[in-house]
């Protein structure tokens, strides 16, 4: 399998996480895809996926699989033991409904902040920025931040008693939020600590070297 | 179980014929949010989801499920065959990557077109606009229909060979984009014969009227 990404990614962070945490990092080939180059952007890699977004897995079969959500439904389930994105109807319901709502909620509002509010990557590829919204965006995020330290006040994990994809959807929000200097508020403290406990997994700790 | 809905709602909708899909419009019952009187925004209603949005699932055991993707995971696995959602990895993954796109480039950029550059649901509840954002999205929506419309000049289907939750989602993008007289462009004859077909099945025939 071939992965194209970007090794500071917040986005392909989820999925090489989500490699590690699965044991699957060496059946995978990186490539690199500038992101500051834009290279996302060229026809050729729209043709690997129509969203322009990082990253894209490339199966041997020659079909492209982009949005992390699906590439990480896809590799739980390679070895028939599906832990990422749940087991039983009710686990994967709730895994998605918690995964969706870090993007949603999180992930995604700082992202939109750092393309339409900050220079971004640059006036070669943010050709239309708006930074009203972008600023709005900061402030839902914000908003999020608060959201799941309240969720994680009363559970230890995101979607309840153990570690899963959502858990790395929130975990790519707070890597893109210190990429954009957006601080996690003081009060977050389960948060703050849920962070800490998760950032002693492996796969946490070295996503950003995966790909040496 | 309980679904609290709109019943014209588009997202909504997308709940109600995966259920008829599944058969299992028997065993739900519908409660009414009055999307127009902002009642998705009230603090009893965010309780249930964070996210404002409709429409959520209740379960007998007090657990609430929120995002369309989630609930029709756990739909169609409650009887041990799904098929909406696919059942190899690799029919899973490509399935969510659809309805995800599915998502990101047609339906919910016309929601935010909806919301930011018409009325909306009216001043009382559409707090905050941004035209300017809104009108872009709902360019975007048109570019996402000329996309979905060349991935199924070469399938049946928006995921491949079946009919899945991403055509349901695509389904939702054009109720949606019907609702505030987004016109599917003439050039989508693939779009258009595909949407033809799709609306002679029962499940979607149905939608509006099912909670009666």
């Amino acid at each position: 399998m071939k992965i194209y990404d970007w090794h500071t990614g917040p986005y392909p962070a989820r999925i090489r996480i989500a490699l590690g945490e699965k044991g699957l990092r060496p059946q995978v080939e990186f490539q690199s895809v500038d992101l500051w180059k834009g290279e996302h952007k060229t026809p050729e890699f729209l043709a690997k996926n129509y969203s322009g977004t990082l990253p894209v897995l490339e199966l041997p079969n020659g079909i492209f699989l982009a949005e992390c959500t699906a590439i990480t439904q896809y590799l739980d389930r390679l070895d028939g033991k599906p832990w990422l994105t749940g087991q039983t109807p009710l686990e994967q319901g709730v895994i998605h409904m918690m995964n969706k709502r870090a993007e949603l909620e999180l992930l995604d509002p700082i992202s939109v902040y750092f393309h339409h509010a900050t220079p971004g990557l640059g006036p070669q590829v943010e050709l239309y920025q708006n930074a009203e919204w972008g600023l709005r965006q900061r402030d839902k995020g914000l908003r999020g931040m608060s959201y799941f330290n309240s969720v994680l006040e009363h559970q230890p994990y995101v979607a309840g008693d153990a570690f899963s994809m959502a858990d790395i959807t929130v975990i790519g929000g707070l890597i893109f939020a210190s990429l954009v200097d957006v601080a996690v508020p003081d009060h977050c403290h389960a948060l703050r600590a849920w962070h800490e406990k998760v950032q002693q997994r492996p796969s946490v700790q070295n996503w950003i070297t995966m790909s040496d």
